[in-house]
C-alpha cells in the first residue's frame, strides 16, 4: 500500500505546512493534532535542535504497517501522520499525528496508541545539536 | 483572575485564527491541540451548523476556575482554550483545547480531564440549526 493512500509522510516539511492542507470533516467530531516538539536540552545539555534521519522506505513502510493495523483494529477513524526529517530546531515539531474520530473519547485513546507504537518501531535517528560554548 | 492571564476566551473568532497565534515553547516536548468539531447531523436529522451562545462572563468564569484549578492539581503545564461561540457550519470547530507538556503522557490526561470538565460544567447553549427539507 502506497504511503500516500495512509496519509503518512516522512519529509524535511514543517508540521505546520503539513497541518495547514488538512481538510475538515462534517462526520467526526473530535480532531486531534500531536505534535512532539523539540525541546532545547538533551541529558542536561542545551541543544539547538536534532537533525532527524532515516532510510525513508524504510521508516515510511514501518509507518504504513502501524496505521494499516490501527485500522484494522478501530476502522472509524481518520489518520494522518507526518515526520520532519533534517534539522528541527529547538521550540518547532518534528512528529504531527492527526486523529480524527466521531467522538472524543476514542480521539484520545486512539492518538496515544499511534504514538506509543511510533516511538516503539519507527527507525528514524536522532542526533541532538549541541549549542556551543561560549569561547 | 483575568481570562486574559490563563488563555482563555470565549468569542466568535474561529478556532483556526486563535492557533495560528500559538507562541512555540522550547521546553514542552508535547503539544496536543483538540478541536471539537459541529458534526451534521443531531438526533438521526441532518443540520447545517450550530449556533452556540451564553452568558460570556458566567461561562469565562467557569473556564477560568476549570484551569486555576487544573494549573493547581498539574502546575506542569501551559494550557490554552478557545470557544467559538455565534454560528458554526457543520466541519467546523467550535472548542479548542491546547495543552503543552514537558512529556507526551501527561498532555493526554490533561487534555482529556479539560474536555470532560469543560463539557460537564461550563454553561454554553447549543441550538442545532435544521437543513431545510426540500421544497
Amino acid at each position: 500500500m502506497a504511503s500516500s493512500d495512509l496519509k503518512v509522510s516522512i519529509s524535511e516539511k514543517t508540521v505546520s505546512s503539513v497541518e495547514a492542507g488538512f481538510p475538515p470533516s462534517k462526520h467526526h467530531g473530535a480532531d486531534i493534532r500531536f505534535h512532539g516538539v523539540v525541546r532545547d536540552e538533551e541529558d542536561g545539555r542545551i541543544i539547538t535542535g536534532i537533525d532527524y534521519s532515516c532510510y525513508p522506505d524504510m521508516a515510511g513502510g514501518e509507518l504504513d504497517k502501524i496505521v494499516a493495523t490501527m485500522l484494522d483494529e478501530n476502522p472509524e477513524h481518520l489518520v494522518a501522520i507526518h515526520h520532519r526529517i533534517g534539522f528541527v530546531a529547538a521550540g518547532e515539531a518534528s512528529l504531527l499525528i492527526r486523529v480524527q474520530t466521531a467522538h472524543s473519547q476514542a480521539a484520545f485513546d486512539i492518538s496515544r496508541e499511534y504514538l506509543r507504537r511510533i516511538k516503539k518501531t519507527v527507525p528514524i535517528w536522532k542526533k541532538p545539536i549541541f549549542a556551543k560554548n561560549p569561547s
